[in-house]
């Protein structure tokens, strides 16, 4: 009566969703505050004053026709133009508004570029730890999904492991850095062995092999570290951006394509997202937030807490005797658990209310998720419920 | 390389954007004022007052997570409240926010619930004329199109030749009205009609056939007409609406999919709508956009213009020798072409800088339509043209 692969999609709780909810109703028996919820991936800073203040200016003193008309599919010219310099600027990229395909944030973007690549019978590499999404938006376009193991000694690239996957039907790697979960940022050295191991692939297949950047995280960054811009690496890549962490605007759905000239054939491929933006429905991304993306453009949100989140976090689970690889960027810790069984880990640690997501679900069993784009006093407050789970399991050893 | 299906519709250009591109370059040629554009559905009243005023309030006094933050992927429960019991009030349906699930628009409400309901062989019928678009989400979703031709006395709905689109494998009839292209409302009668067929062979096939009533033109009605609210008169009907026209409110992408606890098994068509938006990464409506239509819910915009539009041309057109059904909502004229073959009635118009859309395009051959959401007064500049043109077929024959 319906389909029942959309039934089961819509339906299926994910393990992330389970644990929130789990959260809410344990939330309403001992307290909120009782409950240490690092489940989520949701940004708890605020937009910006300047995000708030251009949107009202813009909806105050222009003209609501132009504010909230449809803008044709790929976004308003004038935005792309804006957006496109500001990259140039910061990036040292040669781009223009041509290059830019506006569109309702990064699931969205990288759906598109998916859905534009794939022909049948293609496959699609990600590296371990990954977003889960990963696997039903490539499902969904029709695509199989490979799967690099992780590296979990740096969480960078196991280029060996990597190459193992490449086949003749490989279209693209999807490269997320800085990578939820690990908070990893894969280096320049990384990158380029990475492009080396392609274009010889793409040598010996005849084909391209396309880089699929998301970089939703690209601002959120630690330690003076700054995101590898990897088109002027490697040629054949496509970067899928939103402004949900860097302007903390996940709720409005607005971010882009980015479609360099370098990519083999950019017509043809600036022309196929253009096609499956269509067949998606992504009619034009929100147009009010297109022009606040503009008016701000070169702004940068203080995005201070996650850094002192992270240290906060990481600094207290090593000294509860746990191991973790030190984050880069992004907002998530992914430690190793205190057994090899991920899962039954983070049962444990539930017993202590602290609400943590099992490796696994990220395809890197063994080890956990913490989200901390939450309020730093709850970092706090946990940090002992941390020492007392490690406890409990040096007493059981 | 690329997805050729992807590249084909995203390079295609549609007869509409054709016309209107051919417009914009003419009018670099004899001046805008000389052109008469009537190609676009694009509201060209503007987004009213109380719409600016919401969206500032809120971005002024309300908590910026509260307004930007991701919501859950049906929309936020209390803004899905507020249109539920709105929609009960207006319609009398027994509905609450349970039954809403908010997206990004009409588009994407249909290509959505398409999403939900398609299963491999199944069919879809549309009633001619009808937007195109159908035929490109319909077939995106591996269903197929039948068409039941155009009843062009009344644009009303041509049972009998209904009936002979309907097949076990019909899963879904897409009812359009105020229609596009045609500016027809079914009349409760009609609708009557199409409910006791439907019925029957439901009964006949052993399951449910669903209507999908596309509804973005319903507040734009004449002459004290009201839209019939079909899910009182069938009971497996999914409403599909979109605030785009109604708060001229095209580029925001704000809509949603109503499913009334009468359809057959609420809950499986409810899953595998969120299943549906998922896999094609609407991740939620957006959020300033759900708190600004729930804030404005129970006021209407003055859409007066479209009416006072509606009857010039109307009479314009009668005036001059062409013959039209009087349309009694939307934003669209269907007249009969003044010869048979309405691409070449276009080409005709062309020359006399009158753009307007061949019926063909719409499956309803030997007619054109012109979109009267312009300025009035393009309107009054343009009757002349109508006439020299009508002249002009009058001296040929």
């Amino acid at each position: 009566m319906v389909s029942e692969e959309m039934y089961a999609l819509g339906t299926k709780k994910s393990t992330i969703r389970t644990i929130f909810e789990y959260g809410q109703k344990r939330a309403g028996e001992v307290g909120a505050e009782n409950v240490f919820d690092f489940s989520l991936g949701n940004p708890n800073v605020p937009a910006p004053d300047f995000i708030r203040a251009a949107a009202v200016d813009i909806l105050l003193h222009s003209d609501p026709m132009e504010v909230h008309g449809y803008t044709i599919a790929p976004g308003k010219p004038q935005v792309r133009e804006i957006l496109a310099a500001d990259l140039k600027k910061r990036f040292g990229m040669e781009i223009t508004g041509n290059n830019l395909f506006l569109t309702a944030g990064a699931a969205a973007s990288v759906t598109i570029t998916l859905k534009a690549l794939a022909e049948p019978g293609d496959r699609f590499v990600v590296i371990a730890p990954f977003f889960p999404e990963y696997r039903v938006f490539v499902e969904a376009c029709g695509g199989q999904l490979d799967v690099v193991p992780a590296k979990t000694d740096d969480f960078q690239i196991d280029l060996a492991a990597l190459e193992e996957q490449l086949t003749p039907q490989t279209k693209a790697v999807i490269v997320n850095a800085p990578n939820n979960p690990s908070g990893a940022v894969y280096s320049v050295e990384t990158l380029m062995q990475l492009a080396a191991l392609l274009h010889a692939k793409e040598h010996a297949y005849g084909h391209p092999i396309f880089i699929i950047a998301d970089e939703p995280y690209r601002e959120i960054v630690y330690d003076g570290i700054t995101v590898p811009c990897i088109p002027l690496l490697y040629e054949n890549t496509i970067i899928c951006y939103s402004y949900s962490k860097s302007f903390s605007l996940p709720g409005e759905r607005i971010g882009y394509i980015l479609v360099p000239d370098s990519v083999a054939d950019f017509a043809r491929v600036y022309g196929a997202v253009a096609g499956a933006a269509r067949v998606l429905t992504h009619v034009n991304a929100p147009s009010l937030w297109q022009l606040v993306a503009a008016r701000c453009a070169g702004r940068a949100a203080d995005l201070s807490t996650y850094a002192r989140n992270a240290a906060l976090l990481y600094d207290g689970l090593l000294a509860a005797g746990f191991s973790c690889v030190r984050p880069q960027g992004a907002f998530y810790l992914f430690p190793q658990a205190l057994e090899p069984d991920d899962e039954a880990f983070c049962e444990r640690a539930r017993m202590h209310d602290l609400l943590l997501v099992p490796g696994t679900d990220f395809g890197c069993p063994g080890y956990f998720r913490a989200a901390y784009c939450v309020r730093t006093e709850m970092i706090v407050r946990a940090l002992p419920h941390f020492q007392k789970l490690a406890e409990e399991y040096r007493g059981t050893t």
